[in-house]
C-alpha cells in the first residue's frame, strides 16, 4: 500500500492526559520527545496555577502547537434550557481557546439519558455551535463516543456533520471508539479529506469488560495493544487526511510513569504506525538469523564463578579478546561473552546491575538498514571503543539500557570472533560439549509498568510479533508473561512482569534495579543425553518435587517408563498441538539470571504449564 | 431471622489458593488465624516437595483438618475414551486423598466444548465416580461453575446429583458462582441438608467484565465486596447445612500479601458472615454518637508546632492531662489531644510514623458491647496504663495499628476530659473559636492492597456501610476513594488508595510507612465567617488556581457575586441532589496530615469533583 506513501511525515501530537505530572512537566516531556503539538486536556488547565495565555507562551517556547482543546461534553440535542446553558458555556470556553491559541475544539457525542433522539435537532445544535466558533475563527470537531447515547459510530457522527453543513464543523476520528465496537472506517473515502478535522489514535489490550471502563483505564499506544490500529490509520491516510496524528490515552500506569519515558514511547508509536499504515516509510525491519551471542557484565570474581558454571554445562573457553578483558565461551552454535573490561559499557552495567547480561548480539540480514530503522524510531545508538582491526558492531540501547548489537556478514569476510578474539584451536568434540546447540529463548523480567514499552520496542524496531499474555502463579503473586517472537521464530524473547515485589520476577526486578535478562534457555536436540553428560555436581540443577510427576502421570497419561525417565532426570514435560517440550532449570546465579535447558520438538510455547513448579522450587531455595 | 441462630459456630475453612506463599506457610497462617481446616488447592500440593502424608501430618500438628481437595476438572459427560482416562486419573487422585486424609473431593462442572449435552450421561458418570470414591470411603461434591458448558446453576447441579442418586455424591455450593449470575439459592430448602456436602464463600466487587476473569482475579472475602453473600449464607443455614463454611478466593493481591494478615481477614469475614446470616450471633455493632476526640502522637517540637497550627485555626488550649505529657485543644464540639508522653502507645506510634494521628475516640452507646463484638471478630485490644482516678477507656487496634477508643457515658458521671485532665476554665466565646464545630470526616490513606482489609474491618466491627468507589486523578496517578460511613452518618471515614507511589496518597503511605490518617475535616456552619476569623498568615491554606473558578462559573452557572466570594476566600464548591458543599484545605503538616474545613448543607459526598484540584495544588507545593 504505497499509494499513500508520503515524502514527509504528518505532524504528531499527544493529549496531555496521556502523560503524568503537572501541565508544565507534560509540555516539557512532549517537547523533549519531539512532538509537534499537544491536545490540552481540560483538567490539566484547571489545575494549572497560571492563565491560558501563559500556557500558550510556555508551549510556544517549547516549540509546541496547541492543536486541540476539549472542554465540552454532552452538548448537542439537549432540552432547550440546558442547550442555552451549553452555548453560554461554550462562549466562555471559546474565550479560553483564544487565550490558549487553540483553534479546534472537540465535542464528543452526548451520553446523557435526557439527550433527544433527533438527528435533525443534534445537527442544528452543532451548526449553531459551529457558527459561534466561526465568529471567533475557531472550528468544532465532532466525535462519536463508543458509549454515546444516540451517536456511537463515526458514520453517525458524519451524518450529523453533513446535515449541519457548516464549514467550521468537521469530524474527529478516534481509533479506540471505532475499533472497540468492532467497527471499521469502511466508507471513509466518501468523506472529503478537509472535513476530517482531527485524528486521535489509541490501542488497547483485548479485554472482556465494559467499553467505558476499558477506555478510561486500559488504552495504550498503537503497537502496545491488540486492536487493528494500523488498518484504521491506513484508512485515514487513504482518505487523504493530512492533519496531525494525535494520541489520546487514558491509562492508569501512564498517569504514574515518568512523563519523558511515556512521551518517547508515544512518538515512537506514531512514527511506527504511520509507516505501517503506508504513510511516511521507515527502513524495513531486520530479518533475523538468530541470536549471535550473549554478553555478561562481570568482574574478575563473578567472571571466574560464571565460567565454572558454564564449564559444568559443557561450555569451553574458546578465546580471549585481542585488546580487552573479555572471554569467549562456546558450545554448539552458542557464543557467550564474559566482559570484565574496565571503563566499558559492560563495566558501567556491572556497577548498576551486578553480574548480568549487558548485551545481546542478534544476527540480521543488514545491520545498517536495521540501525537506520532503529534511529528513525528514536533508539539511542551506542559505539564501544574498538582496537585496531577490530569490528565496529552497531549497537542500540534497549529502553532500559541493555545493548543490542546487530551483526551481519555483509562487509566482513570473517566473523566478529575471528576479527576480535584470539581463538583457541578446539577439536570439534570439545565445542559440541554436552550437546547444547543454540539459544532457544531469552527471558526478560520487567517492572510491571514497563511491559508496554518493551512490547512496542520489539514490535516497532525489530518487527517482532507479540504472543498472548499468559498468567503464571508464583507462590508470592501472579506473574504475567508475553513472548515477543521474530517472524521466523529464530529470536524469542518472553517478557515477564509481576505486580508483586515478592515473586521471583518481582525480586529480580528489585535486585537488578530495572528491566533485565532473567533467564536464558539453551536448546539441545537430545536433552536426556545432555543431562547425562553435564556435571550435575556443579551445574546446580533445580530440584522438581515428586508430586509434579505423580500429577503428570495422571494428567497426560504418560507410560511408566517415560515417567520414570523424566523423574530420574528431573525433567519437566509439556506438549501442545505441534509437539513436545522437555525442560529443566539451573539455580539462579547471584539472584540475577538462571539457565534453562530445553528440548523443543515442534512445540511452540515455553512450558508455561510448568512455570509455577519452577517458581515454587526457586522460592523454596530462597527460603532455604 | 433468629430461626437458625446456633449455640456454637460452624467449622471454618479456607482454600490454600486464598493465601500467599508455600504450602507450609499457608497452613501455618490458617492455623495462626484460628481456622479449623483447609481446602488443599492442587497446585499447592504439586509444588510442595514432600509427600501428601507429610502434608497430612503437618496439618494435623497445626490442628487443621483437610476438608476438601479439588484435583479434578472437566470430568463428566466426556466422550467415552476421555471419560475412561478421567476415571483412571480419579483413582490416582483418590490415592493422594487417602494419604492426605481428605474425605471430600470437589468436581466442578465441565467447561469443555466437547462435553456432551446429556444430563443422563453426566449423572451416570458422576454416579460411577461416586461409586469409585465410596469404595475408598471418600465422597464426591459436585459444583456448578458459572461458566460451565452445560451446568452453570446450582439447581442444574442438584438435578444431576438427584439423577445420579448415590450416597457418596452431593452438592457443593459456591456463593460466587451463584451470585455472579444473578442467581439465588431459592429452592434450596427442598434439598436434604445432608446432600449439601460443602459450602464455599466468596464475595467480589461489582465489575462489568467476563465472569471467568472476574472470578479468577477479583474475588474477595465476604464483606469486602458487593455481592449479597450474607443472603446466600442465610439460605444455606436455613436449609439446615451444618458443615464447614469455607473461603475459596482467587485474588491477585491476596497472592502477594502476607498470608497471616490475609488469613486473619478471612476468619473475621466468616465469623461476621455467619452472624449476619442469622447463625451464631455476635454482640450488635455500636450505635455511634460521633467522633469524641482525635489524638496526635507528637514530640515536644512537633507538639508546639501543631499547637500553633491549631491556634491559627481557632483552637484553644483547654487543659493538661493529670499525669501525662498530654494536652487538650478544643473548638466547638471538637477535642484534639496532643500526646507527647514517653513510654506510651503514642510514643511508639511517633517513633514508627512521625507526627500523626495515633488514636481516634468514638462515642458509642455501649463500649462494653462494642468491645465484646470486636473481640469476637478477632480485634486486638489495647490497655494504656492509667493514673489513679483516671478513666480506663477500652481501645482496639485497627488492622494497621492505630487505636480506636470506645467512649460511652454508661458508668461515668463525668466525661473523660473531666476525669483525666486539669481543665482550664474557658469563656464560651473562646471555645467557639472560629466556628469549627465538629469533625466532619477523617480520611485515611492506605497501601492499595489494604483497602479490602479496612473495608471489612469497618463493616464488620463497627457495622459501617461502604459507599461506592470514586476515582480521582492526582497529577501523578489515579487515587481511588471509598468512604465507610456509620448508619446515621455521624462517623465518616473515606479510605484512599493509589497504586502509584508518586501521588500524594502514595507518598503519604511511603512516608508514613503504612495506613494512617491523611486528613481531618472540621465542619463549620458558616465557613466564610470561619475563614474570615482564622489567622490566614499561619493557617497555611492551600491556594486554588483561578482557572478552577472560571470553569466553575461555566459548569455550574453560579452568579458573579457568589463566584467572586468563593474565589476571594479560596473556597471549592460542589453540589449534589441533596445540597451544597463548600471546602478548603490547609497545607500538609510534616508530609503527614492536613486539615480540611467544610460547610455541609445537606450534601452527602466529600467534594470528589474538586479533589484533583487539591491534589494538583499539593503536588505543586511539594515541587516548590
Amino acid at each position: 500500500m504505497s499509494a499513500t506513501s508520503r515524502p514527509s511525515p504528518l505532524p504528531k501530537s499527544i493529549a496531555t492526559v496521556s502523560l503524568s505530572g503537572t501541565l508544565p512537566e507534560k509540555l516539557e516531556a512532549a517537547a523533549a520527545a519531539g512532538f509537534d503539538g499537544v491536545e490540552i486536556f481540560e483538567n490539566d488547565l484547571l489545575n494549572f496555577d497560571g492563565s491560558p495565555a501563559e500556557v500558550r507562551r510556555m508551549a510556544a517556547d517549547l516549540g509546541l502547537r496547541i492543536m486541540l482543546y476539549q472542554p465540552l461534553r454532552d452538548f448537542e440535542a439537549m432540552p432547550a434550557e440546558l442547550f442555552a446553558r451549553n452555548m453560554a458555556r461554550a462562549e466562555r470556553k471559546f474565550d479560553v481557546m483564544e487565550q490558549l491559541g487553540a483553534d479546534t475544539v472537540l465535542v464528543c457525542s452526548n451520553v446523557q439519558d435526557i439527550a433527544i433522539d433527533d438527528p435533525a435537532r443534534a445537527a442544528a445544535d452543532l451548526r449553531q455551535m459551529a457558527e459561534a466558533a466561526a465568529r471567533r475563527g475557531l472550528r468544532v470537531g465532532y466525535e462519536a463516543l463508543a458509549w454515546g447515547r444516540h451517536t456511537r459510530r463515526w458514520s453517525q457522527a458524519w451524518d450529523l456533520v453533513q446535515r449541519a453543513d457548516h464549514p467550521a464543523l468537521g469530524l474527529v476520528l478516534d481509533s479506540f471508539h471505532t475499533l472497540a465496537l468492532g467497527d471499521t472506517l469502511q466508507g471513509l473515502d466518501a468523506v472529503p479529506a478537509d472535513k476530517i478535522f482531527f485524528v486521535q489514535l489509541a490501542d488497547a489490550p483485548r479485554m472482556s469488560m465494559d467499553v467505558l471502563g476499558w477506555s478510561r483505564h486500559y488504552r495504550n499506544f498503537p503497537g502496545q495493544g491488540d486492536l487493528p490500529v494500523a488498518d484504521f490509520a491506513r484508512d485515514v491516510l487513504q482518505a487523504g487526511y493530512a492533519g496531525p496524528l494525535s494520541l489520546e490515552i487514558f491509562n492508569d500506569e501512564f498517569r504514574a510513569a515518568p512523563a519523558r519515558q511515556t512521551a518517547l514511547d508515544g512518538l515512537r508509536s506514531l512514527i511506527w504506525l504511520e509507516s505501517e499504515a503506508g504513510g511516511f516509510a521507515l527502513p524495513a525491519p531486520p530479518v533475523f538469523e538468530g541470536v549471535d551471542f550473549i554478553e555478561f557484565a562481570v568482574d574478575y570474581v563473578a567472571g571466574r564463578e560464571l565460567a565454572q558454571r558454564l564449564a559444568s554445562l559443557g561450555f569451553v573457553h574458546a578465546g580471549r579478546h585481542r585488546s580487552k578483558a573479555v572471554d569467549l565461551y562456546r558450545q554448539g552454535g552458542i557464543n557467550l561473552i564474559l566482559n570484565a573490561e574496565q571503563d566499558s559499557a559492560a563495566a558501567e552495567h556491572f556497577q548498576l546491575h551486578g553480574p548480568s547480561v549487558c548485551a545481546i548480539g542478534l544476527k540480521v540480514d543488514d545491520a545498517r538498514r536495521a540501525t537506520a530503522r532503529a534511529r528513525a524510531l528514536l533508539c539511542k545508538e551506542w559505539r564501544e571503543p574498538v582496537g585496531p582491526d577490530e569490528r565496529v558492531i552497531p549497537a542500540l540501547r534497549s529502553p532500559d539500557g541493555m545493548l543490542f548489537h546487530l551483526v551481519d556478514d555483509i562487509d566482513a569476510g570473517r566473523s566478529i570472533y575471528e576479527s576480535d578474539f584470539d581463538l583457541r584451536p578446539l577439536p570439534q568434540e570439545d565445542v559440541a560439549g554436552a550437546g547444547l546447540s543454540a539459544i532457544d529463548h531469552i527471558a526478560q523480567a520487567l517492572p510491571a509498568h514497563r511491559l508496554d514499552t518493551f512490547v512496542l520496542f520489539y514490535r516497532s524496531v525489530f518487527g517482532m510479533q507479540a504472543e498472548a499474555v499468559l498468567e503464571i502463579a508464583d507462590p508470592y503473586g501472579l506473574v504475567r508473561s508475553r513472548a515477543m517472537v521474530s517472524a521466523d521464530q529464530r529470536v524469542r524473547i518472553p517478557l515477564n512482569v509481576s505486580e508483586s515485589g515478592r515473586t521471583g520476577t518481582g525480586r529480580f526486578v528489585a535486585a537488578y534495579a530495572g528491566s533485565g535478562v532473567h533467564h536464558i534457555a539453551f536448546r539441545s536436540a537430545q536433552l536426556a543425553r545432555t543431562l547425562e553428560s553435564i556435571d550435575r555436581g556443579h551445574s546446580a540443577m533445580l530440584h522438581v518435587p515428586d508430586n509434579y510427576f505423580d500429577d503428570l502421570a495422571a494428567r497426560l497419561a504418560l507410560d511408566d517408563a517415560q515417567l520414570a525417565r523424566l523423574q530420574r532426570l528431573g525433567l519437566l514435560y509439556d506438549r501442545d498441538g505441534h509437539g513436545e517440550f522437555l525442560h529443566t532449570y539451573t539455580e539462579p546465579f547471584h539472584e540475577r539470571f538462571f539457565f534453562e535447558l530445553v528440548q523443543r520438538d515442534g512445540y511452540l510455547g515455553y512450558g508455561a504449564a510448568n512455570a509455577s513448579v519452577r517458581m515454587a522450587a526457586q522460592a523454596q531455595l530462597r527460603h532455604g
